[in-house]
């Protein structure tokens, strides 16, 4: 049952113990696990990818078995259908479109007495992309990850994904990264692709930088290896906030909170709202779409656990929980959403209005899927072309210019008793 | 000894072994005391962090004395020259001026059938910058933290740095935070410092992102409390690479090296030339500063463990090598450093031409000095403005337009087996 509580209730440590879902107890234990393996694939390269692909996957592979064939993509396509296939173009063409957008590029600024400055960006020379099995095994995430790494040059782009029965990989996963561009792509999963893609093995390549969602394993080696590699963020379960008032229609409230809490058992969907008739009305169009949902097990333990309705009394104090949650999806399901939306501080993605569900987004209106959760949205944003981007930062003087700031920097360098620096510049000023 | 090899040499492995100068088989155990305080600020707050203070600073301090007052910032400014003033303003302008550049900006684009997509960025609302103590107590640290941050537009700005010998501050590194318009500054170092910043005490607020370098505990630190809190990097000690040919000066090339050897025993400083004569030369300079040296000892140590010289045939194999490394900083003393440009794919700053060296940058030219270190740079970039801001996506579809793409959606939504998804877009087609 989906509960509903109001503002006088204590809400902010609602949404705190709802925020902080993930805080697992045994990660400690895990991360001990995900320590050997991490050492055990540096060490032993394909050797202990395969042992552990035998021992978590119950998949007996050899090294050539690994990287997925030519033929076995073609017949990916031969056993997808054709409206499908259409589909996954549509969301790569409306993904490619958004994500060209504002792209940054390099630039320098000439000043006074021959002074340039700028930042000059390049793609990474070879990115990794981690695509999960078994229950979040997708498509859509595929195409999220390997387009912008595409779209941002990036010369060599690598999939892992572990193997399902068989050695079997999804066929509309196999399509949709052909589709997105990539190739090269190696059924390893978990921790030890992980630890593949950050130190290299035999047959895959150390890359430079791995995104990609995936089970607390993955994240923790994520995790773990950052440093080593660069990383896109530290994924946990979805979730959902919608801001609503009396103009919002219950049954599609009612369908967009499941249609969160269908992804995990951890997932959360929450409803703040201005109209206790609405709320209750969500609550039992909600129930009644449950009675028959495929997965109704695990979504009812997400609404059980991490389900809440608030009432307020305004849309001000909505945006201010909300900005308090932090969340990874927002949809403003209100009369004026674009007067609200000055008040939201804090969103992955913002869903605007009452014909913007949440799923719009999930697949093809182009932004990226992959957000901060569990209120990293305070300090993160979504996958895009940056995090496949660095730049270096472009300096030129000229003997001129270094002349009329020596003193200063020879102050500066004094004062951080560091003789070299101001020796640099003296030297050259003196010396011509 | 400066030592200088050929290309025929193994110079990759000697650049990795230089790369990897700190991976320190001490880390899992410094990692113990790390987790413990971290553990005990989370749980005790301010007592835990005067506790550590203690211990690691041998500074006695009670929670009204941890914020620095505003009588000791401004008995600061009295003990700083006018001289010293000036430059850190000079500093101060340079760094705002070139961090006001191209500043992502929120945009919104209209499609077809009323689509609204879009980015809206909005700063954190509070940051966390770390400044280190003892040997790297930098008024230039300061700078190039803050000022990103107020440029970014972070509400709240706030600074730690340890205590030094009778629990005072260096007066020039208060001084540069307030010229950099900081005026929370506590006095607290090392992993508890960051503790606080990530958990918040009854002193000190919880931040959403912590910046600035610190020691090997600090580092530590930062990259077990990600994902609770952002951070700009997981900083390790500095490093300069200089691409030279027969038109560099060799006592400039040599003060150079120095430059970025006299930081920390555990720098780097590798010169890659064309010209074995210049090589030479550059070996003897070196000997000859490092005689009266003030910092003698730790720089020979830099020097003689990370310090290398490698003579190649051309211009281009310098480059190749330089991407290898992915040096911090780049110095291309030739004669045509911008024909030389293309050729480098990784560096967090690059300094072009005879009269730049890198303290111009390091100081005052306006690029962030804080750049990405050990190899890093194959990833990551300077830290910036963007390092404070985030986006949220922004979605807008009409009815006209939602019903255009329901079938696909409802294809793909079935394909990944999440049929409210599906169901959410459907509903709201049908009914109108």
């Amino acid at each position: 049952m989906l509960r509903i509580i109001n503002q006088q209730a204590d809400v902010i440590a609602e949404l705190q113990r709802i925020c902080d879902r993930t805080n697992d107890e045994q990660v400690l234990h895990k991360e001990a696990t995900v320590r050997e393996v991490l050492q055990a694939v540096k060490r032993q390269g394909d050797k202990a990818v395969l042992h552990y692909t035998a021992e978590f996957d119950g998949q007996i592979l050899n090294s050539e078995e690994l990287r997925v064939s030519k033929s076995e993509i073609d017949a990916a396509y031969e056993n997808t259908s054709k409206d499908l296939l259409e589909a996954i173009k549509l969301a790569c063409d409306n993904i490619e479109t958004f994500h060209r957008q504002r792209v940054p590029k390099s630039w320098v600024n000439f000043g006074e007495d021959e002074i340039v400055l700028g930042k000059r960006y390049t793609p990474v020379d070879i990115a990794g992309l981690y695509v999960p099995g078994g229950r979040a095994s997708y498509p859509s995430t595929v195409l999220m990850n390997a387009i912008p790494a595409k779209v941002a040059g990036v010369p060599r782009r690598v999939m892992v994904t572990p193997p399902g029965g068989e050695k079997g990989i999804n066929p509309a996963v196999l399509v949709a990264a052909r589709e997105a561009g990539i190739e090269e792509i190696y059924r390893v999963g978990g921790a030890q692709a992980i630890a593949a893609l950050a130190y290299g093995t035999q047959t895959i390549p150390k890359v430079n930088v791995i995104t990609g969602p995936g089970n607390i394993y993955v994240t923790l080696a994520k995790k773990l290896v950052y440093g080593t590699v660069g990383i896109d963020s530290l994924a946990g379960p979805s979730e959902v906030l919608i801001i609503a008032d009396n103009t919002a229609n219950p049954v599609h409230v009612a369908t967009d909170l499941l249609a969160q809490a269908e992804h995990d058992p951890l997932a959360a969907a929450i409803l703040i709202t201005t109209d206790a008739s609405l709320a209750k009305d969500v609550q039992v169009a909600l129930e009644r779409q449950l009675v028959d949902h495929p997965k109704r097990l695990n979504t009812e333990k997400a609404i059980a656990h991490y389900g809440l309705v608030v009432i307020v009394e305004s849309l001000e104090v909505a945006a201010e929980l909300s900005n308090e949650f932090a969340p990874e999806h927002l949809e403003l399901e209100v009369s004026d959403p674009w007067k609200l939306l000055p008040l939201i501080r804090h969103a992955g993605a913002i869903f605007l209005g009452h014909s913007t569900p949440e799923a719009v987004g999930d697949y093809l209106a182009g932004p990226n899927h992959t957000l901060p959760t569990s209120g990293a949205a305070r300090y993160a944003s979504a996958l895009g072309v940056e995090t496949f981007l660095k730049h270096s930062s472009i300096i030129q003087y000229s003997q001129t210019a270094l002349g009329k700031v020596a003193d200063a920097i020879d102050l500066l360098a004094t004062a951080e008793g560091l003789p070299s620096h101001a020796e640099s510049v003296r030297r050259r000023v003196q010396e011509g």
